[in-house]
């Protein structure tokens, strides 16, 4: 019998070349993104203001499996990668399961998530393409983190959009972006016109991800040489996540595992369509059938009990409409300390496996979550994010089954970052004071009443 | 020629299996700690009430070469370890030297550094004699932390005296110390008589390692079943830490590299004993000569500006008196960022191998420090502690002197931890707010003269 390792790294030579494509494997593709004033599919070239060309390429490219990751992305990569995939020994034997649960952890770089992956690959093509600045938003900072290293490699400036709930509730995520030379603003704010718009309905605004890629997008086509950059639900942050997952099937495929059951944390959907493609494309093609878990938190529930809908991807509705599971563009969900999951829809290829039953989705509640997190840190010693510990809880709920029926289950998770940037929501939950806020059906349905009206199809 | 990896990983195999104990191949030993009471050589017995009995012994064995490290520690390294040495190439190519610069990365596990290494082994030892609970003291956090985990995961409780600037600093260390079930104390506190005296003479003090030390090793001697343990300065703390030295040789040799300068920060020496460990046996046995340079900073500058004189170890003056480097026990450095390095003292073993001309020191200002932090930062995207942040500082200058003369110098430093606890300096540096403050000869000359005296020694 083969000896476990705690941890497994892949060597350098190990490492993938190419991102996976999972829309090329797909039966049938995700609906077209819409042009919201014509209603009309988008075309490429009509992404050109909003994005630069490699990437406008690679969120339009349906049919090209592998895509060859650039040389110079590589080396970057090789800079913290591979990451490792670790078998939680201590955690299955605190918890008492026959399960063998392994996570994939993307933490160990500074931006402290997996959110760099994408983040560089960004940052590269728009150096490439000879533009002068980015902008972006973040929730949690992790992006708003990743994003400023990878500026600050290629001395790009970026301004990045924080939500508002995020920026008061960590400070120091200020500090670091700065460090890497980011300018960051609260959003909503008053440099844009969406921005002041929302602010003049609710001074009061906690913010969210939607409202905050609004500002971002409006700044970028209102500046010169200027371009939008975002760290989740685009089908081009999904191709290069994919890293994730192949990285992972390597490493099973090293130790003669094959997962039974993956799951992902799931706010965006950057993480879990990583995590998850070369296992979905077994799925797809027929190679395997994992069961394959998304995991959302239960104040922003998009799969659980969002439409499948086109909506816009923003608050401030200026960008392109996508079909996916919403909650409603005007949705802001309550201060939820994940803030990288604080978002109202889900990426289009997501929404599209989940809608064909390729995929299965729960949520949870933050309480819930934090008992996993300190339950994980304390076994594993790895102090995990909060968007991350979606995926430790259903992770653990899963090996509870599995002790319950004897089974003995391959698990494997996504462990998205960690949460020394989270540290007050660790204190709420220690000293009791963290509650759980789940919007209520009358909340949904008036978001849902506000989902844009397209003539011939909603 | 070989492929040199970013990064290099050993497997679980090549690790470590035998702490290396530096005191074994020594030609001089360091002089005997004395009891205070009768400045007689303190026996192995006589540290019984203060430290459990394996790690007293560990502290008093001068002879054991190899010590074997017990299975469940090694399996409690395999979580987190080995941890990877770095080839920074990109910084390199940023300074334009031709020096190869490799760093071994500490800060990759919960508690951001290397201390883990000696709290889980403190712990494990602890839990063996059937103690019920440990004190400790914590200067910028990273011990309290990492043996706030040890603990947690053997089930001891633990209380933590925190050096009051680092507790005011760093508001979020008390969250995840707590989160690993530690009781955190500010110190000085009320909570003992040491605590309450210095207080009462000066009610404003930020405190300092020594003051916490007396406050932790009151608390222990006073309490059932409970012992003090420390992370650094002492004898057996420089042998556990002599994985991170045991696993960078290993590395190298793997590379076919050998360092011609090993740098690390020192504060009371833990890392700085740890890394250097195999490079100073080789150094002792004549079988190689790197030099090695120990890092502090310009206001606590025990080695460049102490006296190698008995002292206590503390500023209570409770502890055995030991033979060091020392700015003298009374000093309280001013509230530098780098709350690991406020030390009033060094270790015995490094300092006597400094005095005796094995080693190299250096003192540098916190505004160069966080120069060389960013500068790495952004090169190498690893966010560096403060302390840390000391070894960039001299490893840059030492590589900039290579890009004077144009020799291809092999440099290896230690990357001790990160900084995600320490955006209040980062802020301060970029904010402009930051200074340097350098004790005068005064101030020095007067904690000299308190120095205790020792009739027929001092």
């Amino acid at each position: 019998m083969k000896k476990i390792p705690h941890r497994l790294y892949l060597t350098e030579e190990q490492m993938p070349k190419q991102w996976y494509n999972l829309r090329a494997d797909m039966r049938e593709l995700p609906d077209p993104m819409l042009n919201p004033a014509t209603f009309q599919p988008v075309s490429e070239e009509e992404l050109y203001p909003i994005f630069c060309k490699q990437l406008a390429h690679q969120e339009m490219d349906c049919t090209t499996r592998y895509i060859d990751i650039p040389e110079e992305i590589q080396d970057f990569y090789k800079m913290y990668r591979p990451s490792p995939l670790i078998r939680a020994f201590n955690l299955e034997k605190a918890l008492g399961t026959p399960a063998k649960i392994y996570y994939k952890f993307e933490g160990n770089n500074t931006s402290g998530s997996h959110k760099l992956n994408s983040a560089i690959a960004q940052a590269y093509y728009a150096k490439e393409q000879g533009l002068t600045s980015l902008t972006t938003e973040t929730g949690a900072g992790q992006w708003g983190t990743a994003l400023a290293e990878a500026c600050s490699y290629y001395n790009l400036p970026l301004t990045v959009y924080m939500v508002k709930c995020s920026y008061e509730q960590k400070p120091f995520r200020k500090a670091i972006i700065e460090t890497f030379d980011g300018h960051i603003v609260a959003s909503p704010s008053n440099t844009t016109n969406t921005g002041r718009a929302i602010l003049e309905k609710d001074p009061n605004t906690t913010g969210s991800l939607g409202c905050a890629i609004s500002e971002a997008v409006e700044k970028a086509v209102t500046t010169e040489g200027c371009r939008y950059v975002l760290g989740s639900v685009l089908n081009q942050v999904l191709l290069h996540q994919s890293i994730i997952g192949l990285e992972s099937k390597t490493a099973m495929e090293m130790l003669d595992e094959y997962p039974d059951i993956v799951i992902g944390c799931a706010g965006g959907g950057s993480n879990l369509g990583g995590l998850i493609a070369p296992f979905m494309q077994d799925k797809l093609t027929g190679k395997a059938s994992p069961r394959i878990i998304a995991v959302e938190p239960a104040s922003c529930p998009s799969l659980t009990r969002g439409r499948y809908a086109y909506d816009f991807c923003d608050t401030g509705r200026v960008t392109p409409l996508a079909r996916m599971y919403t909650l409603g563009c005007g949705f802001i969900p309550s201060a939820n300390h994940a803030g990288g999951l604080r978002y109202h829809g889900m990426s289009p290829i997501l929404s599209k496996l989940y809608h064909d039953g390729y995929m299965e989705a729960v949520s949870v509640e933050q309480t819930k979550v934090f008992e996993a997190a300190t339950l994980f840190a304390k076994q594993e010693t790895i102090l995990p994010a909060p968007e991350s510990s979606h995926a430790i809880r259903a992770a653990i709920d899963e090996a509870l089954k599995c002790k319950e029926t004897g089974e003995a289950k391959t698990i494997l998770f996504g462990l998205t970052g960690t949460g020394y940037f989270d540290m007050n929501a660790y204190s709420s939950f220690l000293n009791g004071t963290m509650t759980d806020t789940i919007p209520t059906d009358e909340e949904l349905e008036k978001a849902f009443g506000e989902l844009p009206k397209i003539p011939g199809i909603q």
